[in-house]
C-alpha cells in the first residue's frame, strides 16, 4: 500500500470510525464470545502474498468487533473512564506519520519541546502549584508516562536511590533494598502494591477511615513503629480519587509527615486529576504544595486517548539520578540545555504523545474541557439521585466526582454479587464491583464522553429490573 | 469537533501524511533549530475557547516541522530504523476509535486473543522454538511490549523473584537483591545495565571477542569467579545485533553456561530480530532454543510503527509469578483460560496494538516483508562497498544486515569526530557515531523503508565532500 491507497483507506477508516462511535449504543457493551473464540475465525498463519485491503476492512465486523468490550459506549459504566476524541485521534495519525523517537533532545527537538510546553500548559489548567512546572525556571517540570503504574514505579524508584544514596553518603552500611519501607492507603491501587514488588521494597498499606482516606495520624504511628524495628521510611503514595470508592487521602496531613520524616510524597490522582480544571474540585488536592511529585491521566478523563499520564516532579533531578545511563550513540552537543526525557521514565523510545495534548486542549479549550467534566459529574449526580430515592439501596459514599458506589441495603454480599452477574448477563449496561472493608458493592461510573441523562436513566432502569429478578431468584 | 467535522479532517490529515512522507526528501534530515526554539512559537498558556482546526493544520508546518528531526527521510541514516508504514497507521486509527483497555481477557477479548494469535503468526514467520508459541499448547507464549527496555527489565525482574524464591525454599536466608548478579556483554544495549540499576541487581558487563560477541568461555569465568565470592548468578542477556556495531553474541555457547548454572537466558535482538522472516538469516540465532525468553521489535526493522515490541516466554507462569497482584474489580470469571496480559507487563493498561501487526503482515504477507528486509540489506551492502573502494576507510566489521560502520583507517578519534560533525552540520545526511573499544567510528544505518539506491549514493558523495573538507581543515 503506497500514498494514493492510503488516502482512499484512510477515508475508509475515519468513516467506519465515525459509524462506530455514533451507533455504538446499537452494539451490546460486553461481548458474549467465550474464550478462545478468535483463533477459528482466522488462518493458522500470515499470508504468503498480501491480502486486499477491502478483505481486511470486511475482518474488522466479523472477527474483532463480536469480542469488543466497547468502553465509549455510553453503556459501558465500568472500571473508570478511558478516553477518546476525535482531535487525539487525528494528532495520533501525525504522531504515527512523523514517527519520531523523542528519546533526546536532538532525535527530534519538536518532540520534546512541544512536550515540555504542553505539560506547563496542562499545569496551569490543573491550577498545579508553580515548582511544577519548567516555565518557573526552577527544577521541577512535567513528563508524559504511559501509565500511572510507570509513574509511581518510576517516582518509587528515583525515591529509593535518592534514599540509599544518602544512606551511603553519611556513612550508614546497613540500609539496603530490603529496609526500606514505602506507604500507601489501603485504597490505593494495585498497581502501587506492584510497584513495591518490583522496586524490591517493603510495602504497607495504612488502614483508612470511615470516609476510605488515608489520615495524617495513621500514617504516623505506622512510620514510628517500623522506625523503631530499624527500618527506614522512604516513600509515601497519596492517592485522590482511589479506585474502589474514588475516595480522596488527606494530601496535607500526609505531605506533613512525609516532610517531618523526609520521605518522598507521591500523589496518585490518575483519575480525579482531569477535575482540577474546574476550580470547585481543587479543595480535593488541598496540600499538594507537599507533594514530590504528581501524577494523573488524561487519557482517563481529559479526552486524550491512551496513552498519555502526566507526571510532574519538583525536582527533576532526582529523577535523572536514578535513571542516568549515557551511551556515547545518544550523547549530543546539547545537552542540559532541555531535557532527555529518556532519563525520565522506565523505556528508553518515546512517541510524539505532546500532540494529543495540544490538539486536546485547543479544540476543546479550557472552557470545553470543564463542560465536559461537570457535564459528567453532573450525570453521576444524576444515577446517586435514583439510588437516594430508592430505599432498597444505600450509597457507599455521597458522590464527589463521575463514580457512584452503591448496593443493595439489606442485603448481603452474595445477593449483591448475584445483582453485578445479572446485571453484566443481561448485557445492556456493563459495570464492576468492589469491595472495602468487606463489603461488597457495585461501581457505576460515568465512562464515554457521549454519555447522556437518557442514558443514565436507561442504566438506572436496568439496574432496577435486574434488582427485581434477583431478589425474586434469591 | 464531532462526526462530520471529523470525516474531513481526517481527510486533510490522510493528505498531509502522504504529501509528507512523499515529499520528504525536500526537508533537511536533521532541524537547525536552537533548544528553546518552539515556546515563543506558542502562546503561554491553552486558550479559553476552542481554536478553529484550520489554526492546527497551519501549525504544523509553522510550529512543529521547523523542530522535527525526519526518521524517515532516505537521508537519515542514524541510531537504528525505526518502522512506517500506512497499513499501521490504519490500524492505530482503529486501535484509538476502539480506545479499549486490554488488561484482562473480559476487558476486551478481542484485544487479547488477536494479540495471543498474532504473537503466533509473527513466531512462526521468525521461525521460532516451537515452545515459544501458545499453538504449541504448552507453557510458552508471546505478548507486545512497549520497548525492548521493558521486555528486559520484565526479564530481569521475573528471574529475579524465581531465584529469591527458589533460594527461599532451600532455606537460603543469605541470599537477596544485592548478591544476585546479572551479565550481559559490553556490546549490549544501555538499557540492560539500566535494568539492572532499576532491579537493585549487580549487572556484569562480559567483554566481547574480537568480533564483538559474547562467548560461552568469558562468560563461564566471570559467572564462576562471582560464585567462588558468595553470590548468586541469576540472569545472562545474549544480544542479537548489538547497537554500536550490529554484532551477534555466541547464543549457543551462552545457553549452555546459563543452562550449566540454572540462569535466566534472555535474548534481546531488538533491531535484528525483523530479519529472521528471512531464512538466510536464522544463522544468527543459533541456540535460540535454549533461551527462556526473547525479544525483538517489530517497530524497529518490521514495519510496525512505534510502539510494538514482541515478546515471547518458554513459560509464561513465571513472569506472571512476579508480576501478580489482584485486586477484585480487576476480577472476572473467565480466569485462566487466557492471558491476562496485565500479568506479562510493567504498566497495567494497554492499547490493542496486535491490530498493527495484524494489517502489516496481512498487507505485505511474509512475502513482502523479506523483501523489504532483502532490499534494506542490499543497500548496506551498497555503501559497504563504497567504503571498500576507497582505501582511505576501514570497516569496523563486516557487514551482516543493515547497519555499516567505518572510519577514516590513518586517522585519530578526534579527525572521524570532526568528520561526523561536519557530516551532520552539512545536513544533507544524519549519522551518529559509537566507540568499542576505545575505536570512535561512524554508523551508516539504513533506516527509511523508502531508502533507494540512489540515496545511498548520494550519502556516500556526503561522506566523500565531507571527508576532503574534514582533511583540508586538519
Amino acid at each position: 500500500m503506497e500514498g494514493e491507497e492510503f488516502r482512499t483507506a484512510a477515508r475508509e477508516m475515519a468513516d467506519y470510525i465515525v459509524d462506530y462511535l455514533t451507533n455504538i449504543r446499537q452494539r451490546r457493551v460486553l461481548p458474549e464470545v467465550q474464550p478462545g473464540y478468535l483463533r477459528p475465525l482466522l488462518p493458522s498463519a500470515a499470508p504468503d502474498t498480501p491480502d486486499t485491503w477491502q478483505d481486511i476492512m470486511a475482518d474488522i465486523e466479523r472477527v474483532i468487533m463480536p469480542g469488543v468490550t466497547h468502553w465509549h459506549s455510553p453503556q459501558f459504566h465500568a472500571y473508570f473512564p478511558t478516553a477518546n476524541s476525535y482531535p487525539a485521534i487525528l494528532a495520533d495519525m501525525l504522531s504515527d506519520a512523523i514517527g519520531c523517537i523523542g528519546f533526546t533532545w536532538i532525535s527530534s527537538p519538536a518532540c520534546t519541546e512541544l512536550e515540555v510546553v504542553m505539560m506547563d500548559w496542562l499545569g496551569q489548567l490543573l491550577g498545579l502549584p508553580q515548582h511544577f512546572l519548567a516555565a518557573s525556571g526552577g527544577k521541577g517540570g512535567g513528563v508524559i508516562q504511559g501509565t500511572a503504574s510507570e509513574a509511581t514505579l518510576v517516582a518509587m524508584l528515583s525515591a529509593r536511590t535518592k534514599t540509599l544514596r544518602q544512606r551511603q553518603q553519611q556513612g550508614d552500611t546497613h540500609t539496603n533494598h530490603s529496609t526500606l519501607v514505602a506507604y500507601t492507603s489501603d485504597q490505593a491501587h494495585s498497581s502501587v502494591e506492584r510497584a513495591g514488588m518490583l522496586a524490591g521494597v517493603l510495602l504497607r498499606q495504612v488502614p483508612s477511615d470511615q470516609e476510605f482516606a488515608m489520615r495524617g495520624p495513621a500514617l504516623r504511628d505506622m512510620v514510628k513503629a517500623d522506625i523503631e524495628k530499624g527500618l527506614v521510611p522512604f516513600f509515601v503514595v497519596g492517592t485522590t480519587g482511589a479506585t474502589p470508592a474514588c475516595s480522596f487521602d488527606n494530601l496535607r496531613e500526609i505531605g506533613e509527615v512525609a516532610k517531618e520524616f523526609s520521605m518522598w510524597f507521591h500523589v496518585d490522582a490518575a483519575y480525579a486529576g482531569s477535575a482540577l480544571v474546574c476550580e470547585e474540585f481543587r479543595y480535593l488536592v488541598d496540600g499538594l504544595e507537599l507533594a514530590t511529585s504528581f501524577n494523573f491521566n488524561p487519557h482517563k478523563w481529559l479526552l486524550v486517548t491512551f496513552d498519555c499520564s502526566a507526571m510532574w516532579i519538583k525536582d527533576a533531578n532526582e529523577v535523572v539520578d536514578a535513571f542516568n545511563v549515557d551511551p556515547l550513540y545518544l550523547k549530543h552537543d546539547q545537552q542540559g540545555q532541555m531535557p532527555d526525557y529518556r532519563h525520565w521514565q522506565i523505556p528508553l523510545g518515546r512517541r510524539f504523545r505532546s500532540l494529543k495534548l495540544w490538539f486536546v486542549m485547543r479544540m476543546y479549550g479550557r472552557e470545553g474541557l470543564q463542560a465536559h467534566i461537570r457535564h459528567q459529574v453532573a450525570l453521576a449526580h444524576q444515577f446517586e439521585d435514583y439510588v437516594k430515592q430508592d430505599s432498597r439501596f444505600e450509597l457507599i459514599l455521597p458522590v464527589t466526582l463521575g463514580l457512584v458506589c452503591f448496593r443493595l441495603k439489606n442485603e448481603n454480599s452474595e445477593v449483591n454479587e448475584a445483582l453485578l452477574k445479572n446485571i453484566n448477563a443481561g448485557g445492556v449496561i456493563h459495570l464492576v464491583p468492589a469491595k472495602i472493608k468487606d463489603v461488597y458493592f457495585l461501581r457505576f461510573a460515568v465512562c464515554s464522553r457521549m454519555t447522556q441523562p437518557e442514558d443514565v436513566e436507561k442504566a438506572w432502569r436496568e439496574v432496577l429490573r435486574q434488582t427485581q429478578l434477583t431478589l425474586e431468584k434469591k
